[in-house]
């Protein structure tokens, strides 16, 4: 991340030739100062191959406003058939943090927006329980507790949803968050709810992934942070990564080790969000980091 | 691997008060010196923890050769209900190398074996092409072209399990051969057939993994080395490690860097079956490293 | 780490046939119930091989308490010349943190100590800077604010010495604390000060140690976490990782991703130490995971 | 690497605005197709910062052939002061491999070269050992024997040199060769002498570098692929890898281990080298991979 200001241009289009040509060429055009850029190319299957792309042009060597900037290029954007977002780096994003009872992931991000290494808004934490209350607001950050009574989901997944639009959250993390995100609010944020699964997917899915890890005998465990669908653990997989094990190792000791895998996955997985370095295509994604 | 000849005592036993004690006691009453030990309390799930044990014995450290420490320690093994074996680091191990025409293992392997880093005999490699015959036959090792055709596998099974019978082979390794093992087989050699699965399991069972873990959009991909049971690749997991990939690497890109994976966890596994590092339990391995 | 209360006998001695035996059969003729055991024999330099062992026993296992027990091993340990302290799970170690201004250590150890991951007593955090005095309070931690300025020193390293000593702490952590600690703090507490520096040693020690390394242009940054001794970042290392970093990483970057290695190295390191696994050899460590 | 033909253009020249768009531009003009491509600007330290390409463009999608495209982009490469390097991917790289008794790397890279996997000519391997002549020629490649006797090091560095620009290489590995390449060698093909190094740089420079992790007591072990410069081991890093040890690992167990990371971090650094991935600045290098 760039220490001056600048607006991000993530995209994707058909392929065609000439489209860094004439993306970077009305930049050009106008002195935009390219910080960063990331391009791709995916071969698609049977539809075509859909290139993607990243841009950071630094604000102020722009002769205009990013509202101008977004005007001017949205007839580009239209020729090209382009995906797009044009984002501004001095606004910071708006992130809904969900948690129960675990307090590993919750640290590890307030550890990390404390010390602006994040560069985020956190307007609430939302907890289906009052455990980390406390250290939620001492953080100066409001708490609220959403229970989730087996014979009421419904009611709980309404106010989730109320709370997350009335905070204007334009991100959703669940930070070892145990329960079932509506397929409502699923459908209503496609591509902004984060999730970090205890297991490498797709090995694993569902509850209790270490027991059934340690049932099978594998010598690594791992953690992945995707994009939350309707489907269980099966959206977009945004980053994984895994931590070796061996025999001596008993379910708990896997979960303590899993911890530290899960909480610097979904850092990672979220801050690449956050920074619009992710593009989803189709059920898989481009992460240009 | 020490460079002193010693033998080594790979047991498992129900587990009690004691073990130690009565198996390092009998050892040091006749002056045996421990080289290396490792232990482990497995604590089971129903029937009981059971205990697993690892020890090598300077050979010329004991008033006794080998077919008397077997004899003595006997009674002691009994004793303790244990499954044991005891192995002498002067005997090489009959290794019998499976391929198909995918060369990197096969190169991987004899470069090992020719600079004497594995310490085995080979006894013959078996393929089902000739594609690899002029690379081991330069090596001086014989090689065996058992094809299998689609209308008779059965004779090509046979004929397998008669090489490595009459090769005397003590294990199997199953280095990117791309047929079936037979179930007679499988059965005739439990914990002696080692195979390279080209998928971190238990995800991607099966057929063309990459092809799988290309559509499912992983951000990892791995290799699994693992005893092979008449269960496809559900056999007890010896080792397995992963690598990095991200969106710009095609299928093709995958089986490139899979290779080196492959390569590196199966002479991982292949070395510690070799030094009997590995005890299975179950469907799982206890592996002494 | 078991949930049974257990003793933890670690311990080295000058190698020869019958030790395993000897301490084994103590244990075993009290039905002394073993949970885990590792043994390392070290071939040394001229003054011959010496042998490392580290034995938990199950507290209730034994038909006596934790001082007779030390009584009765004594002479044992006498007659194999060893060092050897056996410690009691049920016991926390105490352990003063020290830090600066930088969180993200602090944040990862308290995380650990909050959910008992790490099962030990922090009697207070110590720290050259007010920054974190709310943090750490809230925690119900007393923190106490050591000023170092530059024209006295002595004072300072005094003063943290008496706290540490008042507080009965038997580990200090360097958490990211940014000042020297005094040799003679050093001499009278070796093996217990705890640092995480942030390089992978012996490359970059000193000052500045991602400048150097984005200076080299090395294309993997670690962190170290080591014993201090008198002598800068040369004392004997417990446990290191590193992180893949590539071109387009600035030296903030490196800061940022060395972050998250420096939290892991120090925790395991931590976790190693108190749970009595590291054991030093001249300016090594045995480390019995 | 792409299955079609391609031109890669490997450029750096200084900052300045509109240096993509000036040369996707050139290429869109004339129908070119970017296969894929990277862009990265370096701040640099006092001298202004500098900006690095690759771009692969799709041989027939140009209506020109290499030579012409060259030419036509000579102006642009002027007006922005490039120093740039365009490459046809049917014309191999003639990759000259120095060797000594170790045959881990050898048995590597012709295993990938007989795959095709490096898509390579080698005209020779050079040694100062007999012992691979039978294994480099069962491959069908010149081996030439070049001795390096104590008293006359010239005539061998000479015949080295002579070897070398006579086979028109562009490009000599050092696969683990155990002798000084010289100053005038070094001097005269900047850039294109690759030596993988056995530790992880910049620790233990020179001579036995296990000994001295083995020494230090270090937990991970590396090695470090980099361009040979007069100086040792003090040439721009290509790549790097470590891989864990512990305590009862031997220097010869640091040595075998250090054999997978060594052949697997030449691997790659010669992979990026001649897919015209890696750029030098100064002493570091941009790797686009």
């Amino acid at each position: 991340m760039h220490a001056e200001r600048f607006y991000t241009l993530s995209a994707s289009c058909p392929d065609r030739v000439g489209i860094i040509s004439r993306v970077a060429g009305f930049i050009a055009e106008h002195q935009g100062w390219i910080l960063e850029s990331s391009y791709h190319s995916d071969p698609g299957e049977g539809s075509g191959s859909r290139y993607f792309m990243r841009i950071e042009v630094k604000a102020d060597s722009l002769p205009f406003p990013l509202a101008e900037f977004r005007q001017r290029l949205a007839p580009i954007a239209e020729e090209l058939q382009m995906d797009w977002t044009l984002s501004d780096s001095a606004v910071k994003k708006r992130v809904v943090v969900m948690v129960s009872q675990q307090e590993h992931c919750l640290y590890d991000l307030l550890a990390r927006w404390q010390s602006k290494e994040l560069d985020i808004e956190i307007p609430c934490v939302i907890s289906n329980h009052e455990t980390l209350r406390g250290f939620v607001e001492w953080h100066g950050i409001p708490f609220r507790h959403v229970p989730v009574p087996a014979d009421n989901r419904e009611a709980a997944h309404a106010e989730i949803r109320r709370l997350f639009e009335e905070a204007q959250g334009d991100t959703m993390v669940l930070a070892r968050y145990m329960q079932i995100i509506s397929p409502e609010l699923c459908a209503a944020h496609p591509g902004q709810i984060i999730n970090i699964h205890h297991s490498f997917l797709p090995s694993f899915v569902g509850a209790r992934p270490y027991h059934q890890a340690y049932q099978r005998g594998v010598k690594l465990i791992g953690a992945t942070c995707h994009y939350v669908t309707a489907e269980l653990d099966q959206g977009p997989i945004i980053e994984q990564d895994v931590i070796r094990i061996d025999h001596s190792d008993s379910v708990l000791d896997m979960v303590r080790y899993g911890k530290d895998i899960e909480k610097a996955v979904l850092a990672r997985g979220l801050r690449y969000h956050i920074e619009n370095r992710v593009l989803t295509h189709g059920n898989k994604t481009v992460v240009f980091r």
